[in-house]
């Protein structure tokens, strides 16, 4: 089941949290087939709003099931951290060159990236050394034109093929679903936060259950350097994110705040 | 179903990722109790290693089940997160002035705060502008003796109660389970990731499957500023923690390596 190393071409490691037949990494598989030999490695089902949430009370499947030139694609039925845990036990005999999710249905700008299992398979890439980037397409739609996020991927892809990212760092690159994006920006992410609203019906036996929705609430809408400004005025946007969750700069008022010295 | 708001007296919502039944959750609740009306939400079995994970494709459950004095129970069928965004969504009047999620069964320290539901609730609590800490007990037994943690969660809830957090920060705290701890320290995440271990196995009809397993490798274990050396060396460590995922340090590197500037 070892993925064979041929040591010339880069080997690109995929995943998503649609699942395998989301039409989101099928394009993003055909935007890049031409950069390396390409494992797909997705849940067999959508994983949306799974974060970095890993399968501690069931045993995981892995099943190859299509391969043709360069072009593995496999399922599981975890989730997508799973995948690349997974993944990297059981089928590298090396360490993959770079790290791809995606390209999601839907944006992950802003506070979504702490749900988000598309940019949770990016971060897992990135805790264990893997150069790793999530792609996100502003349109739940099924059947969405991927075709404005090409030129970024392509781009993305071959620079961090060439030179790597920083340590404990990945990228978060959302595209607006525009025919022409104006181009792309480097952001921070966005203050804002997700209202708890609940779709609240009765069942037919009479107890009541609740549907998560929910609008996100932009705090800085007019903040030109975060991704939801970028992603509102039709830019593509890119926030660098770390898997340190330090809060370094409170470190002294905490300190304080708790007399601890 | 709503919970009346007293004004006199803090409201504090705490949750876990054990699930309703567990120890740790009950022995805070005592810890607790006079500081303010506790309100316990909290899922109906174990959801350890749902990071910050929400419910999207099933309707979720929310049952009072116990109530005395000032504390009350309920159980839902979801995440760590869910607890926190549904009980927002229909228990409370006001914001709760305080988020506990605990006493985690084992330790969430290091990379373990990506993976942890305790921490995914704790950092829900951090994006709606509620002051919350998430506890940890280095001990995973069902049956864990948590008075060392009594200590540090009352005066850290006190303190926290008077003053606040800075915003978009929250606290991780773990607590080594030994008689005496020897203090509080004020720690960074340390940095390390868990290895891709899988026990693989063949089902009885001859299909593999795959039970998560692996060990912790922390790639500093000399630095005294780090939670892991804290608590290896008998301290109760204190990471504040962000919400904002970020690399700003990184984003220069970012713009330069893209080209973009």
């Amino acid at each position: 089941m070892k993925v064979p190393a041929t040591e010339k071409r880069p080997l690109i490691l995929v995943t998503n949290d649609d699942g395998i037949e989301a039409k989101g990494v099928h394009e993003l598989v055909k935007m890049i087939e031409d950069l390396g030999d390409i494992v797909v490695v997705a849940p067999d089902s959508p994983r949306s709003g799974q974060s970095s949430a890993l399968s501690v009370g069931i045993p995981l499947r892995l099943n190859l099931i299509e391969h043709y030139r360069n072009i593995s694609f496999y399922r599981t039925n975890g989730t997508p951290v799973d995948c690349v845990k997974l993944s990297m036990n059981q089928l590298f005999d090396r360490r993959p060159d770079l790290l791809l999710s995606g390209i999601n249905h839907g944006s992950n700008s802003g506070v979504s990236i702490v749900y988000s299992g598309t940019m949770g398979a990016a971060l897992e890439g990135c805790i264990i050394g893997i150069p790793s980037i999530g792609f996100s397409l502003t349109s739940h739609e099924p059947d969405a034109d991927f075709s404005p996020c090409r030129e970024i991927v392509r781009e993305s892809c071959k620079k961090v093929l060439e030179k790597g990212l920083p340590p404990s760092v990945c990228l978060n690159i959302n595209i607006p679903a525009i025919p022409r994006p104006k181009g792309a920006r480097i952001c921070r992410q966005a203050q804002g936060y997700w209202t708890e609203e609940y779709d609240h019906r009765i069942d037919p036996h009479g107890k009541d259950y609740y549907w998560l929705t929910g609008r996100f609430m932009n705090l800085e809408p007019e903040n030109e350097d975060t991704d939801e400004w970028a992603l509102a005025h039709g830019y593509i946007s890119i926030v660098p994110c770390t898997c340190d969750q330090t809060a370094y700069s409170a470190i002294p008022e905490i300190n304080d705040l708790l007399s601890l010295e």
